[in-house]
Protein backbone atom coordinates (compact mmCIF):
# COMPACT_ATOMS: atom_id res chain seq x y z
CA UNK A 1 0.00 0.00 0.00
CA UNK A 2 1.32 3.81 -1.20
CA UNK A 3 1.71 5.76 1.48
CA UNK A 4 2.29 9.40 1.10
CA UNK A 5 3.97 11.39 3.96
CA UNK A 6 3.16 15.08 3.24
CA UNK A 7 4.85 18.15 4.91
CA UNK A 8 2.23 20.66 5.49
CA UNK A 9 2.70 23.56 3.15
CA UNK A 10 4.83 21.70 0.55
CA UNK A 11 6.11 20.19 -2.83
CA UNK A 12 4.39 16.50 -1.78
CA UNK A 13 1.09 18.19 -2.33
CA UNK A 14 1.50 17.30 -5.74
CA UNK A 15 2.06 13.83 -4.99
CA UNK A 16 -1.47 13.89 -3.52
CA UNK A 17 -2.78 15.55 -6.46
CA UNK A 18 -1.26 13.23 -9.06
CA UNK A 19 -2.63 10.34 -6.94
CA UNK A 20 -6.34 11.44 -7.07
CA UNK A 21 -5.79 12.48 -10.83
CA UNK A 22 -4.77 8.77 -11.28
CA UNK A 23 -7.55 7.51 -8.78
CA UNK A 24 -5.24 5.69 -6.96
CA UNK A 25 -5.68 4.34 -3.35
CA UNK A 26 -2.72 5.75 -0.98
CA UNK A 27 -2.50 6.46 2.84
CA UNK A 28 -1.67 10.31 3.43
CA UNK A 29 0.33 11.45 6.97
CA UNK A 30 0.34 14.66 7.24
CA UNK A 31 3.53 16.03 9.34
CA UNK A 32 3.35 19.48 10.82
CA UNK A 33 5.76 22.14 10.44
CA UNK A 34 7.45 24.04 13.55
CA UNK A 35 5.11 26.95 14.10
CA UNK A 36 8.55 29.44 14.70
CA UNK A 37 11.37 28.10 12.24
CA UNK A 38 9.03 26.13 9.42
CA UNK A 39 11.13 23.55 9.92
CA UNK A 40 9.80 19.95 9.00
CA UNK A 41 9.61 18.04 12.16
CA UNK A 42 12.47 14.99 13.17
CA UNK A 43 9.74 12.08 12.38
CA UNK A 44 9.67 13.86 8.70
CA UNK A 45 13.68 14.19 8.60
CA UNK A 46 13.95 10.89 9.12
CA UNK A 47 11.60 9.25 6.47
CA UNK A 48 14.23 9.39 3.60
CA UNK A 49 17.94 10.22 4.06
CA UNK A 50 17.94 13.89 2.43
CA UNK A 51 15.20 14.88 4.49
CA UNK A 52 13.23 16.85 2.28
CA UNK A 53 9.16 16.76 0.77
CA UNK A 54 7.78 14.72 -0.85
CA UNK A 55 8.42 11.04 0.41
CA UNK A 56 6.29 8.08 -0.05
CA UNK A 57 6.49 4.36 0.98
CA UNK A 58 5.39 1.60 -0.93
CA UNK A 59 5.88 -1.54 1.26
CA UNK A 60 9.80 -1.78 2.21
CA UNK A 61 10.62 1.18 -0.69
CA UNK A 62 11.01 4.39 1.15
CA UNK A 63 11.06 6.81 -2.00
CA UNK A 64 11.91 10.56 -2.20
CA UNK A 65 12.34 13.73 -4.96
CA UNK A 66 9.65 14.86 -6.40
CA UNK A 67 10.45 13.59 -10.15
CA UNK A 68 11.49 10.33 -9.06
CA UNK A 69 7.94 10.12 -7.26
CA UNK A 70 6.00 11.14 -10.19
CA UNK A 71 7.87 8.95 -12.73
CA UNK A 72 7.67 5.74 -10.32
CA UNK A 73 3.71 6.40 -9.66
CA UNK A 74 3.55 7.03 -13.50
CA UNK A 75 5.27 3.94 -14.98
CA UNK A 76 3.82 1.45 -12.20
CA UNK A 77 0.15 3.06 -12.18
CA UNK A 78 -0.62 5.52 -14.96
CA UNK A 79 -1.33 3.19 -17.90
CA UNK A 80 -0.35 5.97 -19.84
CA UNK A 81 -2.05 8.46 -18.54
CA UNK A 82 -1.27 11.95 -17.84
CA UNK A 83 2.03 11.69 -20.00
CA UNK A 84 2.64 11.80 -23.60
CA UNK A 85 3.90 8.69 -25.74
CA UNK A 86 7.03 9.05 -27.18
CA UNK A 87 5.89 9.33 -30.74
CA UNK A 88 3.18 12.18 -30.06
CA UNK A 89 4.40 15.79 -31.45
CA UNK A 90 4.39 17.18 -28.17
CA UNK A 91 6.73 14.45 -26.25
CA UNK A 92 9.49 16.90 -25.84
CA UNK A 93 6.94 19.74 -24.68
CA UNK A 94 6.06 17.48 -22.35
CA UNK A 95 9.13 16.35 -21.25
CA UNK A 96 10.75 19.93 -21.02
CA UNK A 97 8.77 21.20 -18.75
CA UNK A 98 8.43 18.15 -16.56
CA UNK A 99 12.06 18.57 -15.66
CA UNK A 100 12.24 22.33 -15.96
CA UNK A 101 9.73 22.45 -13.02
CA UNK A 102 12.14 21.16 -10.43
CA UNK A 103 15.76 21.22 -12.86
CA UNK A 104 15.30 25.17 -12.59
CA UNK A 105 12.43 26.51 -11.90
CA UNK A 106 12.04 25.91 -7.94
CA UNK A 107 16.08 26.02 -7.75
CA UNK A 108 15.15 29.78 -8.55
CA UNK A 109 12.49 29.79 -6.14
CA UNK A 110 14.89 28.47 -3.39
CA UNK A 111 17.28 30.88 -4.49
CA UNK A 112 15.22 34.23 -4.33
CA UNK A 113 13.97 32.61 -0.89
CA UNK A 114 17.55 32.13 0.19
CA UNK A 115 18.18 35.61 -0.72
CA UNK A 116 15.85 37.26 1.15
CA UNK A 117 16.67 35.23 3.89
CA UNK A 118 20.29 36.51 4.13
CA UNK A 119 19.20 40.23 3.77
CA UNK A 120 21.83 41.25 1.21
CA UNK A 121 21.89 44.50 -0.26
CA UNK A 122 20.89 44.90 -4.24
CA UNK A 123 24.26 44.40 -6.49
CA UNK A 124 24.62 43.26 -10.01
CA UNK A 125 25.21 39.75 -8.17
CA UNK A 126 21.73 39.13 -6.51
CA UNK A 127 20.21 40.83 -10.11
CA UNK A 128 21.83 38.07 -12.12
CA UNK A 129 20.73 35.36 -9.48
CA UNK A 130 17.13 36.60 -8.96
CA UNK A 131 16.94 37.00 -13.26
CA UNK A 132 16.02 33.46 -13.32
CA UNK A 133 12.70 33.34 -11.70
CA UNK A 134 11.91 36.02 -13.59
CA UNK A 135 13.03 34.73 -16.72
CA UNK A 136 10.92 31.23 -15.53
CA UNK A 137 7.93 33.26 -14.96
CA UNK A 138 8.15 35.27 -18.14
CA UNK A 139 8.73 31.82 -20.08
CA UNK A 140 5.72 30.39 -18.31
CA UNK A 141 3.55 33.21 -18.98
CA UNK A 142 4.56 32.97 -22.48
CA UNK A 143 3.81 29.00 -23.05
CA UNK A 144 0.44 29.73 -21.05
CA UNK A 145 -0.34 32.52 -23.86
CA UNK A 146 -0.24 29.82 -26.74
CA UNK A 147 -1.44 26.52 -25.23
CA UNK A 148 -3.89 25.89 -22.00
CA UNK A 149 -1.52 23.04 -20.49
CA UNK A 150 2.40 23.04 -20.51
CA UNK A 151 2.63 19.77 -22.99
CA UNK A 152 0.23 21.41 -25.28
CA UNK A 153 -3.61 20.73 -25.64
CA UNK A 154 -3.91 17.89 -23.18
CA UNK A 155 -3.32 17.69 -19.03
CA UNK A 156 -0.40 15.84 -18.10
CA UNK A 157 1.94 15.46 -15.57
CA UNK A 158 3.94 18.31 -16.24
CA UNK A 159 0.98 20.48 -14.85
CA UNK A 160 1.31 18.51 -11.90
CA UNK A 161 4.78 19.70 -11.30
CA UNK A 162 4.69 23.33 -13.18
CA UNK A 163 1.79 24.57 -10.49
CA UNK A 164 3.80 24.46 -7.25
CA UNK A 165 6.80 26.58 -8.72
CA UNK A 166 4.15 28.99 -10.12
CA UNK A 167 2.45 29.36 -6.71
CA UNK A 168 5.67 29.71 -5.05
CA UNK A 169 6.92 32.47 -7.14
CA UNK A 170 4.26 34.82 -5.24
CA UNK A 171 3.97 37.85 -7.31
CA UNK A 172 2.10 37.11 -9.93
CA UNK A 173 0.51 40.15 -10.62
CA UNK A 174 2.30 40.87 -13.74
CA UNK A 175 1.00 37.17 -15.63
CA UNK A 176 -2.29 36.94 -16.32
CA UNK A 177 -2.59 33.58 -18.12
CA UNK A 178 -0.29 32.32 -15.54
CA UNK A 179 -3.15 33.10 -12.89
CA UNK A 180 -5.61 32.18 -14.92
CA UNK A 181 -4.02 28.95 -15.42
CA UNK A 182 -3.01 28.90 -11.82
CA UNK A 183 -6.90 29.18 -11.10
CA UNK A 184 -7.86 26.73 -14.15
CA UNK A 185 -5.74 24.18 -12.63
CA UNK A 186 -7.24 24.60 -8.82
CA UNK A 187 -10.71 24.23 -10.12
CA UNK A 188 -9.39 20.22 -11.18
CA UNK A 189 -12.20 18.10 -9.06
CA UNK A 190 -8.94 15.68 -8.18
CA UNK A 191 -6.95 18.82 -7.41
CA UNK A 192 -9.75 19.85 -4.76
CA UNK A 193 -9.86 16.62 -3.33
CA UNK A 194 -6.22 16.65 -2.79
CA UNK A 195 -6.29 19.95 -0.97
CA UNK A 196 -9.18 19.01 1.25
CA UNK A 197 -6.62 15.88 2.29
CA UNK A 198 -3.44 17.62 1.95
CA UNK A 199 -4.68 20.68 3.69
CA UNK A 200 -7.63 20.23 5.48
CA UNK A 201 -9.29 23.50 6.98
CA UNK A 202 -6.87 26.24 5.43
CA UNK A 203 -8.67 28.35 2.68
CA UNK A 204 -7.73 28.25 -0.84
CA UNK A 205 -4.39 28.83 -0.62
CA UNK A 206 -3.51 30.50 -4.49
CA UNK A 207 -3.90 34.45 -3.43
CA UNK B 1 20.12 14.70 -37.24
CA UNK B 2 21.30 15.36 -33.61
CA UNK B 3 23.32 18.62 -32.41
CA UNK B 4 24.77 19.04 -29.40
CA UNK B 5 25.48 22.34 -28.77
CA UNK B 6 28.45 22.70 -25.80
CA UNK B 7 28.95 25.28 -24.09
CA UNK B 8 32.77 24.69 -22.51
CA UNK B 9 32.77 23.86 -18.99
CA UNK B 10 29.10 23.01 -18.90
CA UNK B 11 26.27 20.43 -17.71
CA UNK B 12 26.31 19.72 -21.78
CA UNK B 13 29.22 17.30 -21.26
CA UNK B 14 26.81 14.88 -19.84
CA UNK B 15 24.64 15.04 -23.35
CA UNK B 16 27.83 14.11 -25.55
CA UNK B 17 28.94 11.25 -22.95
CA UNK B 18 25.46 9.86 -23.62
CA UNK B 19 25.62 10.00 -26.89
CA UNK B 20 29.10 8.61 -26.90
CA UNK B 21 27.67 5.36 -24.70
CA UNK B 22 24.45 4.69 -27.18
CA UNK B 23 26.52 5.15 -30.14
CA UNK B 24 24.37 7.95 -31.44
CA UNK B 25 25.83 10.07 -34.27
CA UNK B 26 25.58 13.51 -33.39
CA UNK B 27 27.29 17.10 -34.23
CA UNK B 28 28.76 19.17 -31.80
CA UNK B 29 29.11 22.61 -31.76
CA UNK B 30 31.16 24.46 -29.07
CA UNK B 31 30.78 27.68 -27.78
CA UNK B 32 33.59 29.49 -25.37
CA UNK B 33 32.89 31.08 -22.39
CA UNK B 34 33.54 34.98 -22.05
CA UNK B 35 37.08 34.78 -20.46
CA UNK B 36 36.33 37.52 -18.04
CA UNK B 37 32.88 36.97 -16.93
CA UNK B 38 32.30 32.96 -17.69
CA UNK B 39 29.43 34.06 -18.85
CA UNK B 40 27.56 31.96 -22.12
CA UNK B 41 28.16 34.11 -25.24
CA UNK B 42 25.23 35.55 -26.74
CA UNK B 43 24.28 33.04 -29.93
CA UNK B 44 24.69 30.62 -26.99
CA UNK B 45 21.97 31.75 -25.01
CA UNK B 46 19.76 32.95 -28.12
CA UNK B 47 19.31 29.02 -28.48
CA UNK B 48 16.54 28.59 -26.08
CA UNK B 49 14.90 30.96 -24.04
CA UNK B 50 16.01 30.11 -20.67
CA UNK B 51 19.70 30.20 -21.83
CA UNK B 52 20.82 27.34 -20.48
CA UNK B 53 23.04 24.63 -20.83
CA UNK B 54 22.82 21.88 -21.94
CA UNK B 55 20.67 22.51 -25.28
CA UNK B 56 20.30 20.39 -28.64
CA UNK B 57 18.39 21.07 -31.89
CA UNK B 58 17.10 17.87 -33.76
CA UNK B 59 15.14 18.76 -36.96
CA UNK B 60 13.12 21.89 -35.73
CA UNK B 61 12.78 21.04 -32.19
CA UNK B 62 15.31 22.88 -30.18
CA UNK B 63 15.55 21.37 -25.99
CA UNK B 64 17.07 22.48 -22.81
CA UNK B 65 17.09 20.71 -19.61
CA UNK B 66 19.80 18.21 -19.12
CA UNK B 67 16.64 15.44 -17.88
CA UNK B 68 14.47 16.40 -20.21
CA UNK B 69 17.08 15.78 -23.49
CA UNK B 70 18.36 12.37 -21.43
CA UNK B 71 14.63 11.46 -21.33
CA UNK B 72 14.13 12.29 -25.16
CA UNK B 73 17.40 10.72 -25.93
CA UNK B 74 16.85 7.27 -24.10
CA UNK B 75 13.02 7.11 -25.02
CA UNK B 76 14.01 7.66 -29.04
CA UNK B 77 16.94 5.72 -29.52
CA UNK B 78 17.98 4.06 -26.38
CA UNK B 79 16.03 0.85 -26.95
CA UNK B 80 16.13 0.03 -23.42
CA UNK B 81 19.59 1.00 -22.92
CA UNK B 82 21.24 2.79 -19.79
CA UNK B 83 17.63 2.79 -18.05
CA UNK B 84 16.05 0.12 -15.85
CA UNK B 85 12.94 -1.45 -16.38
CA UNK B 86 9.56 -0.60 -14.70
CA UNK B 87 9.73 -4.42 -13.22
CA UNK B 88 13.57 -4.24 -12.24
CA UNK B 89 14.10 -4.35 -8.88
CA UNK B 90 16.46 -1.29 -8.92
CA UNK B 91 13.81 0.86 -10.88
CA UNK B 92 12.90 3.32 -7.83
CA UNK B 93 16.46 3.90 -6.84
CA UNK B 94 17.39 4.48 -11.16
CA UNK B 95 14.79 7.02 -10.90
CA UNK B 96 15.67 8.39 -7.54
CA UNK B 97 19.31 8.86 -8.54
CA UNK B 98 18.33 10.12 -11.87
CA UNK B 99 16.15 12.90 -10.92
CA UNK B 100 18.15 13.49 -7.48
CA UNK B 101 20.96 15.23 -9.75
CA UNK B 102 19.64 18.00 -11.06
CA UNK B 103 16.49 18.44 -8.80
CA UNK B 104 18.46 18.72 -5.57
CA UNK B 105 22.44 17.94 -6.03
CA UNK B 106 23.10 20.89 -8.35
CA UNK B 107 20.63 23.19 -6.78
CA UNK B 108 23.14 22.34 -4.16
CA UNK B 109 26.01 22.87 -5.84
CA UNK B 110 24.87 26.84 -7.45
CA UNK B 111 23.98 27.62 -3.95
CA UNK B 112 27.34 27.33 -3.02
CA UNK B 113 29.02 29.22 -5.72
CA UNK B 114 25.74 31.98 -5.12
CA UNK B 115 27.07 31.72 -0.97
CA UNK B 116 30.64 32.80 -2.59
CA UNK B 117 30.06 34.94 -5.25
CA UNK B 118 28.03 37.41 -2.59
CA UNK B 119 30.63 36.81 0.34
CA UNK B 120 28.44 36.65 2.76
CA UNK B 121 29.81 36.01 6.51
CA UNK B 122 28.84 33.02 7.77
CA UNK B 123 25.68 32.42 10.24
CA UNK B 124 23.65 29.75 11.03
CA UNK B 125 21.65 30.73 7.42
CA UNK B 126 24.45 30.43 5.61
CA UNK B 127 25.52 27.41 7.63
CA UNK B 128 21.92 25.94 6.71
CA UNK B 129 22.05 26.21 2.82
CA UNK B 130 25.53 25.15 2.65
CA UNK B 131 24.31 22.00 4.68
CA UNK B 132 22.74 20.56 1.53
CA UNK B 133 25.27 20.00 -0.79
CA UNK B 134 27.12 18.13 2.19
CA UNK B 135 24.31 15.89 3.20
CA UNK B 136 23.85 14.98 -0.72
CA UNK B 137 27.88 14.42 -0.82
CA UNK B 138 27.61 12.46 1.91
CA UNK B 139 24.58 10.53 0.80
CA UNK B 140 26.94 9.39 -2.10
CA UNK B 141 29.47 8.27 -0.38
CA UNK B 142 27.20 5.83 1.35
CA UNK B 143 26.03 4.45 -1.77
CA UNK B 144 29.23 4.01 -3.51
CA UNK B 145 30.54 1.97 -0.56
CA UNK B 146 27.60 -0.21 -1.06
CA UNK B 147 27.32 -0.32 -4.47
CA UNK B 148 29.76 0.36 -7.61
CA UNK B 149 26.81 2.07 -9.49
CA UNK B 150 24.39 4.45 -8.72
CA UNK B 151 21.54 2.12 -9.73
CA UNK B 152 23.00 -0.76 -7.95
CA UNK B 153 25.12 -3.25 -10.04
CA UNK B 154 24.97 -1.78 -13.56
CA UNK B 155 26.00 1.89 -15.38
CA UNK B 156 22.85 3.49 -16.34
CA UNK B 157 21.93 7.21 -16.91
CA UNK B 158 21.77 7.83 -13.74
CA UNK B 159 25.28 7.63 -13.40
CA UNK B 160 26.23 10.00 -16.15
CA UNK B 161 23.31 12.77 -14.35
CA UNK B 162 25.64 12.27 -10.79
CA UNK B 163 29.49 12.55 -11.98
CA UNK B 164 28.24 16.44 -12.54
CA UNK B 165 27.50 17.53 -9.27
CA UNK B 166 30.17 14.96 -8.10
CA UNK B 167 32.98 16.97 -9.89
CA UNK B 168 31.23 20.58 -9.24
CA UNK B 169 31.42 19.80 -5.06
CA UNK B 170 35.38 20.32 -6.20
CA UNK B 171 36.64 19.52 -2.68
CA UNK B 172 36.19 15.36 -2.91
CA UNK B 173 39.20 14.80 -0.18
CA UNK B 174 36.75 13.19 2.22
CA UNK B 175 34.85 10.92 -0.13
CA UNK B 176 37.09 8.41 -0.96
CA UNK B 177 34.44 6.26 -2.48
CA UNK B 178 33.18 9.17 -4.71
CA UNK B 179 36.67 9.85 -6.13
CA UNK B 180 36.81 6.40 -7.05
CA UNK B 181 33.70 6.17 -8.86
CA UNK B 182 34.45 9.50 -11.12
CA UNK B 183 37.97 7.87 -11.74
CA UNK B 184 36.21 5.00 -12.84
CA UNK B 185 33.78 6.85 -14.35
CA UNK B 186 36.39 8.86 -16.50
CA UNK B 187 38.20 5.99 -18.02
CA UNK B 188 35.36 4.33 -19.74
CA UNK B 189 35.55 5.29 -23.17
CA UNK B 190 32.77 6.78 -24.12
CA UNK B 191 33.58 9.26 -21.39
CA UNK B 192 37.05 9.37 -22.86
CA UNK B 193 35.80 9.91 -26.59
CA UNK B 194 33.05 12.32 -24.96
CA UNK B 195 35.94 14.83 -23.31
CA UNK B 196 38.31 14.31 -26.55
CA UNK B 197 35.73 16.10 -28.24
CA UNK B 198 33.76 18.56 -26.12
CA UNK B 199 36.98 20.11 -24.39
CA UNK B 200 39.27 18.88 -26.99
CA UNK B 201 42.81 20.19 -25.26
CA UNK B 202 42.07 20.15 -21.83
CA UNK B 203 43.87 17.81 -19.40
CA UNK B 204 42.39 15.28 -17.43
CA UNK B 205 39.52 18.00 -15.56
CA UNK B 206 38.71 15.79 -12.71
CA UNK B 207 41.13 17.04 -9.98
Amino acid sequence: MLTIHHLASSQSERIVWLCEELGLPYDLIRYERDPATRSAPPAYKALHPFGTSPAITDGDLVLGESSAIVDYLLARHGEGRLSLAVDDTHFADYLYWLHFANGSFIPSVMMNFALQMLGVADTDTTRMLRGRNALALRMSETRLAAVPYFAGDRFTAADIMMVAPLKGSRDLSGYPYIRAYVERMAERPAYRRAMQKAEPGSAERLD
